[in-house]
Order: C-alpha cells, then sequence, then structure tokens
C-alpha cells in the first residue's frame, strides 16, 4: 500500500511519452535515419546506436493482436510471442494501427533464444526484414563466447550495410558510456527501493521500464534524472510485504498480475525481469575492447534460455537479501519452456533459504484475474 | 491394408531383442565398458563407438513414467521430455525399473537442441551424471560449423576421460564407415517402400528404426541385412493411400497415431522424422578430416529446432515426390514449439504442390484416440 500517494510528475514525462516518440521516429525516418526494432535483450543497444540508428523494442504486452497471430502460430504458444508477431501483421495488413512503431521499423535484429521466438522470426521475416543472430546457449562452454563475438561482429556487418555508416571503436565507447550511464541511475533508483518505505512503487517501476527500450536513451535518462530529483524533494512511502517479481518479461500492456499484488497490499521491491533487473544490472567494462567488452556483458544475462543458469539463482538469492524480500511471486507466461522449467531450481534454492514462493502461470487474458487474487491474498495474508 | 501379411521372421530379431540387449550391456560393464545415454541425432554416435563406450537412447515414449515427471517439470511440456526424465527418477528412485537400461547408463551426452529438453537435462544431471553439448541453432551462420566443430572438440575430450581410451582418426574412420554402412542398408530398404505396393509397412518399419539407437550397430545391421533378404524372397505387397508421417519423434512405446493411420486403411510410405529419415539420410563424407566430416553431417539435421529449417521444407517436397505421397499426416507432439510453428511453413510449401495435409498434435494419452480415428477416417477417404 502507498501510504504516501503524492503525485509524482516525472512518472507521467514515461508515461505520456508515446506520441512524442513516434513523431521523434517520423521524423528521423524523414531524415534518413533507420529504425531497427529488437525484442531481446541479447541484441546489444549500443552497436545499433553507434551505426546512427534509432531503436524501438516489438515485444508485444497487449491481448488483442493474438487472435491475428493465432491464424498463424499455435495457441499453446507464449503470449508475449504471438502479441509481437499480431502487433506486426497488424501494423502491415490492417487498417487499425493501434502501435504505429510496429509499422515504421525498417530492420529487425532478432536472436536465436527461445524456440517460440526462433522459430515465430522465420515468419516475421515476410512483414518486415528479419535478421536473427545466432545466439550460444550454454554461455558457460569454453567457445561460447568467441562464437557469441563473431555473432556480433556479423551484426556489425548488417548494420554497417543497412545504413551506409562505419561502426568505429570510438562510437561504440561513446554509446557504452552513455548506456552505462543509464544503467548507473536505474540503480540510483533501485537503491532506493531497499529502503523500509521506499518511494516508488513496483508498478511504478515497471511502466518505468517498460519505456526503456522504446524511448529515445537521451530522453530516458533525461526523465529518470527528473524521477530521481523528484524522489529526493517528495517525501513518499510504501510499505506492504515485500514481495520480489520473478520470471518472464512483463512487456508493455501486461501489468495483470504485478498490479493485483500492489492491488491486493503487496509491495514489489525488486523485479528479477527482463523489464527489471536483467534489463541494465551489470554494466559493460568500459576499458576493453568494445566489442569484446559488450559480448562479455550481454551474454552474461541470466534468461532462462541458457543453461545451466546458475548466475540466475545465485542472482535471485542475492536480490531477495538486498532487497530485504518477504515472498517471490514466480511469474510465468504459459507455454514458456524455459522459465517453467527453471522454476523447480529457483523454488528449491528459495526453500533452502527460507524465502517463501508464490507461483502464478498465465497468459494476456483477463480469464484468471480472480483466481491469481485469491492466491496472491492467501500468499500475502501467510507473508504478514 | 497390408494385402500379403506374409510373416516376416526377421522383424521378430528387432522386436525381441530388448533383455538380449540389456544382458549385452550388462556383461559389457562388468568388463569395464562405459555406457553412454543419448537423447538426440545431434549427438554423432561415431565419437561414443571411436571411444570404446556403448551407446543406448533414453528417449521416453511410454505414457506411464509422466506422473513422476511432472513432480519436477511442468504440465504444460512435451511428453516425451517428461517420459524421458520419469524413466531415469523412475530406474534412480523406484522398484518398478520397468527399462533397466536407464539405470545403466555411465554418462548421458546431451545437447542445448530445444528448450524443453536444454532446461530438464539441468535436473536429469541430479539423476544420472550429464553432459550437454551447445549446439548452434542457425546452421547456414558463417561460424555455426566452426563452433559445432568446437563443441565436437569438447565432447571428445569428456568422453577420453570417461573411457581413458584415445580417439584417433583412425578409429573414427572405421566408426564412420560402419554408420554409413547402416545408413546405405536403411536407404536399400527404403527404396523398396517407392514401390506401387512396398513389402513393408510404416507401423513395421517405425519399430526398426525405434532400435537403431538401443541395439548394438553391429546386431541392427545384421537385422538390416536379414530383412533386406527376407524382403526380397517374400512376396508381400501392401496398399491403401500412401501417407508420409512427417514431424516429431515416435520413441518406442509411443505408436498411436501412425498405428491409428495404419490400422484405418492408410499406408505410411516414409517418415520424415528423427525415427525416420532425420535419423539416416545423409551420409558423413568419408574422405575428409572425421570431425569435420562428422560436424558437416550431423548440423545438417533438419530439426525445427535450427532455423531457418529451409532444408526440412526441401526434403518434405522431394520425399512426397520420391516416395509418390498422396497426403502427408504433420504429427507433432504437444507443446513441442519448434514443430508446432514449423507447421505453418510445411503447410504452405504443401498447399503450393498441391498435397493435403492432416494436422494432429497430441501426447502419450490415448484420451484422443477416438477423435483421432475420425479425423484421420475422414483425410483416408479424402485420399482415396
Amino acid at each position: 500500500m502507498v501510504e504516501d500517494s503524492i503525485f509524482l510528475r516525472s512518472l507521467d514525462l514515461f508515461k505520456d511519452a508515446f506520441p512524442g516518440r513516434i513523431n521523434q521516429i517520423l521524423k528521423s525516418k524523414e531524415d534518413g535515419k533507420k529504425i531497427v526494432g529488437t525484442l531481446c535483450l541479447y541484441v546489444p543497444d549500443e552497436i545499433i546506436y553507434a551505426c546512427g540508428a534509432d531503436r524501438v523494442i516489438l515485444c508485444g504486452g497487449r491481448s488483442a493482436p493474438i487472435v491475428a497471430a493465432e491464424e498463424y502460430l499455435p495457441r499453446n504458444l507464449c503470449p508475449l510471442i504471438k502479441s509481437s508477431f499480431g502487433s506486426v501483421i497488424d501494423q502491415k495488413c490492417s487498417k487499425t494501427k493501434s502501435c504505429p512503431h510496429f509499422g515504421l521499423v525498417d530492420l529487425i535484429v532478432a536472436e536465436a533464444t527461445c524456440d517460440g521466438k526462433k522459430k515465430m522470426y522465420e515468419l516475421l521475416d515476410k512483414y518486415i526484414p528479419t535478421y536473427v543472430m545466432d545466439l550460444p546457449q550454454k554461455p558457460e562452454n569454453q567457445n561460447a563466447l568467441e562464437y557469441y563475438i563473431k555473432e556480433l561482429d556479423s551484426l556489425k556487418d548488417v548494420l554497417e550495410k543497412l545504413t551506409g555508416n562505419k561502426i568505429t571503436d570510438v562510437l561504440l565507447r561513446k554509446e557504452i558510456k552513455s548506456a552505462n550511464e543509464t544503467r548507473r541511475l536505474l540503480h540510483a533508483l533501485y537503491e532506493l527501493r531497499k529502503r523500509d518505505s521506499p518511494p516508488i512503487r513496483g508498478t511504478e517501476m515497471l511502466k518505468v521500464l517498460q519505456q526503456m527500450h522504446f524511448l529515445a536513451p537521451d530522453e530516458f535518462r533525461k526523465n529518470l534524472v527528473l524521477l530521481l530529483d523528484e524522489l529526493k524533494v517528495k517525501k513518499r512511502e510504501s510499505s506492504g510485504p515485500r514481495i520480489m517479481i520473478s520470471g518472464c518479461p512483463m512487456a508493455s500492456g501486461n501489468m495483470k498480475v504485478p498490479e493485483i499484488i500492489e492491488n491486493r497490499g503487496g509491495l514489489i521491491v525488486v523485479e528479477e525481469s527482463c523489464t527489471g533487473t536483467r534489463a541494465f544490472w551489470d554494466l559493460v567494462d568500459e576499458n576493453k575492447e568494445p566489442m569484446r567488452a559488450l559480448a562479455e556483458r550481454y551474454l552474461k544475462i541470466p534468461c532462462a534460455c541458457m543453461s545451466p543458469n546458475d548466475r540466475r539463482i545465485a542472482q535471485i538469492l542475492q536480490l531477495a537479501g538486498d532487497f530485504n524480500v518477504d515472498g517471490v511471486v514466480y511469474y510465468t507466461l504459459q507455454f514458456c519452456h524455459g522459465y517453467n522449467v527453471e522454476k523447480y531450481r529457483v523454488g528449491e534454492a528459495l526453500k533452502q533459504s527460507g524465502i517463501p514462493l508464490l507461483s502464478i502461470e498465465t497468459d494476456y487474458s483477463g480469464a484468471d484475474s480472480e483466481q491469481i487474487k485469491t492466491r496472491v491474498d492467501a500468499f500475502l495474508e501467510m507473508l504478514e
């Protein structure tokens, strides 16, 4: 429960950014800038920006485009994948165009993460040119890093060809510094959430993070600074059982579970998620050769597509301690094999640490909302 | 319908091989031989045999072990993965031990193919030491082959350490020759199936192929020769609409769909499957450096975990022509994202070639048998 509901003006900057950003992209396109769409954290933004392209994220969080997608994709597939695909075909084939940025993309840079996305990209290519990077699945393997570096080198070639610009080490270093600065600001924001009464709730923070890969880096960072400034001067406190939400991404439009948690009295203090710590936790080493430094940082992202993913288990335990978490809501999207299978190992690790776990597997519909509320109520009651 | 149901004695050699093979493995173990378990065609048998180990396949086709597996794995996961895992824990934890070979394995050599298997292997390692090879997901990528060769080199090291034997090029060449010989015999067998009235049915052939990765290569080959000899002298003919079954593996114990197809009057003339053409179609180049030749051959296997998988689409069309196929039954296991998503591209390709398609997504239970029968009846009627 937020005890002090003092209005945060800067949060609206994120919320209201959509039309301005669309106009900005339209203008950039007129000026000859190329727009790159991405759907995963394993594609380093720094390389895209270093070649003078702009970048927007295309992960779908809305339920509406799923119907159209199911004409091509199995029903038993993760809603994020279906929503993303549906949003693209909606832009290309229909008149509704509710998310215009899906239609402005010149090239999608995708990656071989999970089976569902990897195979969906094959169909996506018919609508928007799609380049898929390979991704080693066993990051600790001796040769995985070298393979990933080679894949990043190939991506560099593709982007140079798309834009006609050369990606130099100087440009890469500049973008690495810029992205690290954003990461440091997010760390500063998360530091505030370690307080007994954090000044910002999880549902508020999630809406900020959902804009991280949509807004231009400068604008996102400028808004972050304003948010941090506002949080420093406004006395704002929230309370409730301290929850970590851990698991699948919560793309823009998909707020069902975090909203239920906080509406029922829980307080999300940390998100172990692609819309959370996985998006910014590790910095890129600014002193190393840039492509290698990028590869090292990005290959460390503890997505459940990686195996074994011990780094994720360790990080969950670390975050649970640092953020003084009372309980973990393990949040998965239906049919996401990676996060659903990894639930067992995470559950075992939390059990050993005496941290309660509530597991919620869901989709983008509202059909299970009441059932989730009941389960969340019981979980929060147990934690209080 | 098999018009001439002349008994094939040699088929029983495959069917009845189980107890003898178990005794053979037990004896080998006493003599110090190491037993390697595999669960996928991307692990080259030749390397395992070249280091003096024996090999059995651990892919589960039975329904019974799934209940035990679901204590650890999500229900919404492919039955083959759950059955395989359940069979291992059954061997290690219970008294029933219905598939003793699961308990005789010294090391599992697994691979990062699909998400479900990759993540299941992390849990399997608690019961049987499990080594997981990485696998590039984009076989056409410039650097994929080199990465795969490095992974095979690492596998070689692991197996040499396990057995204490050195894997030389001479030994590898010997095993490549041996495996190619088996592949040639299978091609000879499949040639007979191109006839207007093939002398062997799909359900018979499948039971042969299910033994391919269970029996010792010499024994399997010896039985194949006997089968070929018998087919030459016995006049045996079968008829019915000519069906290609294409999609997921049909591991031993899982005969539901092929049996329904043939019991209802269809005639399976070719299996585009891991228990089918994918297991033996391409030969290893005997003139190249052995590890590179193996990598080239195995990376070409057109599993749906690969992207894009154009080679599979092309092969399906080629097989449909060569085997004079009337219709394709696209067979998938529930929640297998790879084959389920790829259904769209296969369907489009078949439509363009005017080949009818029946799509069946199922599990290991009998719950949908009647429904499948009705759909198969309607499909066969349409083809007649």
